[in-house]
């Protein structure tokens, strides 16, 4: 199958790429560099050394033999995001490109205007490109758990059958997220399932949870070929970071009580997941939402699992939550979709982090301890900057 | 009070600034004249003369003896916003500054872009001002019932009770709309109910039916006065169109079976919405939803009103939908927020239609015959464009 990746140089667009051209698929990858870009302006570093997507691309021909397209430009060019698709013509498109970190959309009005611009613009012009060039293509669309926020019912797959005054309907899942950048993702949610109403697109959204882990198969296979590991508190995800911060020997920083429960997954199921969705595609018209998720905790239980999976003493503290949100709420999502589809979870136990501690040991020195303080408040942000 | 319209130069913005100036407030518009500028890039005209923002402003003063503040620019420039606002220092926005019309959203991708960012880009910039300069300014926020579409249980007012697996929780009302037009609305509220939770901003969201009528207590004082009135298949509204064509002797074109049911609403009590809105302000972090509309009909039934109301023979033709939405359907919507504040709705009447035919028949000569035919095609607009 023919399948381009948006946003394949990222954390776990490189991987993805990556794990579909091992599974027998011809790939192709559209990227800005534009998350190399934040990196500069944040004074921020992935831990792992990474290489260019040239080298990358390189490095993976020598090693698999396979070959991966490369399309460099940024999907809010639509001449651009039209001409790469025209030329590739993929069967299906696999989209990860977009500013996905909650606290780089609220560092300011600007940050919140480009990371909606950016997302909403990127996402109308694939959808234009599909409905105008193929509407065969079937889109897969990289969400997050974190649109639905933390409501007091159970969280289904992106639609609710309700019962109200006597009727029925099934509607799409109420959202409620708590960032800028999760509203974004909302708003794709939106336009997309208007996209498969009105021109028939076929478009799967996948709710994906906080990722954890750096290392997949095909990453593991040459140090050139390894993805980025983000431990600064705008781009790091959570339990990332406690890794670092166990290896650092610094205190594991718990934001708030720590009862905020999130929905959690292995990148190397990530990757399986994205290789599930494209096999199987969903129907002409069809708006799908899956789960792309295995597990939930609460960050304290996060910080309890590292902790007890490191080989030394670990501290947890607790510091005031950066954040607006609910830190004592019900958490329980449906997520049979993908598991119906032949997904076989790897599950968050002591053997994944402590394959971790030595890829983080080996890096220690690159740390900058200043870049894990989270400096971005929800409340604040927009009185300590100007316009 | 002091109360900055923003669009204050458009079809109702104009009218409710005279209103709620009539009505003892210090009022200030805002408006970058841009639907002025899409008359020049779709060839049309409002079928009532309109004045120059500048001469309708001194006009006003001249009748009433009341000041109008006027500010010239644009609300995706945000410094400009945050300048208007600083110097007005408003106690009330009204915020009618959005790309209007669900035809010119779907025109192309370009016009879908163009909605969708001046849209939200516009009210992002309005609620960081807010954030910044005075989160005790309450936010009026017009949206649109079309938010809804057409669910199969009865529509509440922005929120619903919602129990599912033995567990309840007030969620925001789902949302399912018929063009991006209409999304980017969708887009806005949930930018807003976010500002509320995180900043504490107020906000009104009215979700307004389809306006009908072209005359308020204050636009018939002088012709100088006059608001827009738009019968053009982009910008027209359903009931305005209908009685423009009975006048014409042109059939009534009711797209498909007309059995589609749309809330409607009188211009005398959009203005009075909006101030009954105003003079009794959200609390502070709430997110208030008013549905903005009195009754509901069906295209045909509204297409039977306006040929009863003529005084002639008035012919009514089906024509081939060009929209993408369901015709056969329930539509029960709750309105009785804005009624419990004091509103006395004005009912579609033959009296009403009468008191527009004498103004549509005095500029009939102004009538260009093909903009009332509807070029925007939901499923095809893509097709027949190139990027």
């Amino acid at each position: 199958m023919r399948i381009l990746v948006l946003g394949g140089d990222g954390y776990l667009g490189w991987p993805t790429a990556m794990y579909l051209s091992a599974h027998g698929h011809e790939v192709g990858v559209l990227d800005s560099a534009v998350r190399r870009q934040y990196d500069h302006e944040l004074g921020s570093e992935s831990l792992v050394p990474i290489e260019s997507l040239r080298t990358r691309v390189q490095a993976w021909q020598e090693v698999s033999g396979e070959q991966i397209a490369v399309f460099h430009g940024d999907l809010t060019d639509a001449d651009f995001a039209y001409d790469a698709i025209r030329a590739f013509a993929p069967e299906s498109i696999v989209h990860f490109a977009e500013q996905r970190a909650a606290p780089y959309s609220m560092i300011d009005r600007k940050h919140a205007v480009y990371t909606q611009t950016n997302n909403i613009v990127g996402t109308l012009n694939v959808m234009y490109a599909i409905g105008e060039l193929d509407r065969d293509i079937h889109l897969v669309k990289l969400g997050t758990m974190g649109e639905y926020g933390t409501p007091n019912i159970d969280i289904e797959e992106g639609w609710l059958e309700v019962t109200h005054n006597g009727r029925s309907d099934r509607v799409l899942y109420p959202k409620r997220p708590g960032s800028f950048y999760h509203l974004s993702k909302v708003h794709d949610s939106h336009n997309l399932e208007f996209g498969c109403r009105i021109w028939g697109l076929r478009v799967t959204d996948l709710n994906q949870g906080i990722v954890y882990g750096q290392q997949t198969e095909q990453t593991a296979l040459d140090p050139r070929l390894a993805t980025r590991l983000d431990y600064d508190a705008v781009f790091g995800t959570v339990l990332n970071r406690f890794a670092i911060q166990a290896v650092l020997g610094l205190p594991l920083s718990v934001y708030g009580a720590g009862t905020q429960t999130r929905a959690v997954l292995d990148i190397r199921d990530t990757v399986e997941c994205i290789r599930l969705a494209c096999e199987n595609p969903a129907e002409q018209g069809e708006f799908r939402v899956f789960n792309q998720a295995t597990e939930s905790f609460s960050l304290l239980e996060m910080a309890k699992v590292v902790a007890n999976s490191f080989d030394g003493p670990v501290e947890i503290q607790h510091i005031d939550n950066p954040r607006v949100e609910i830190e004592d709420h019900h958490y329980r999502f449906t997520h049979t979709a993908l598991e119906s589809l032949g997904l076989e979870p790897h599950l968050l136990s002591e053997t994944l982090f402590r394959s971790m501690f030595p890829i983080i040991a080996q890096h220690r020195d690159r740390v900058d301890l200043d870049l894990l303080e989270p400096t971005v408040r929800w409340r604040e942000s927009l009185r300590s900057r100007t316009s």
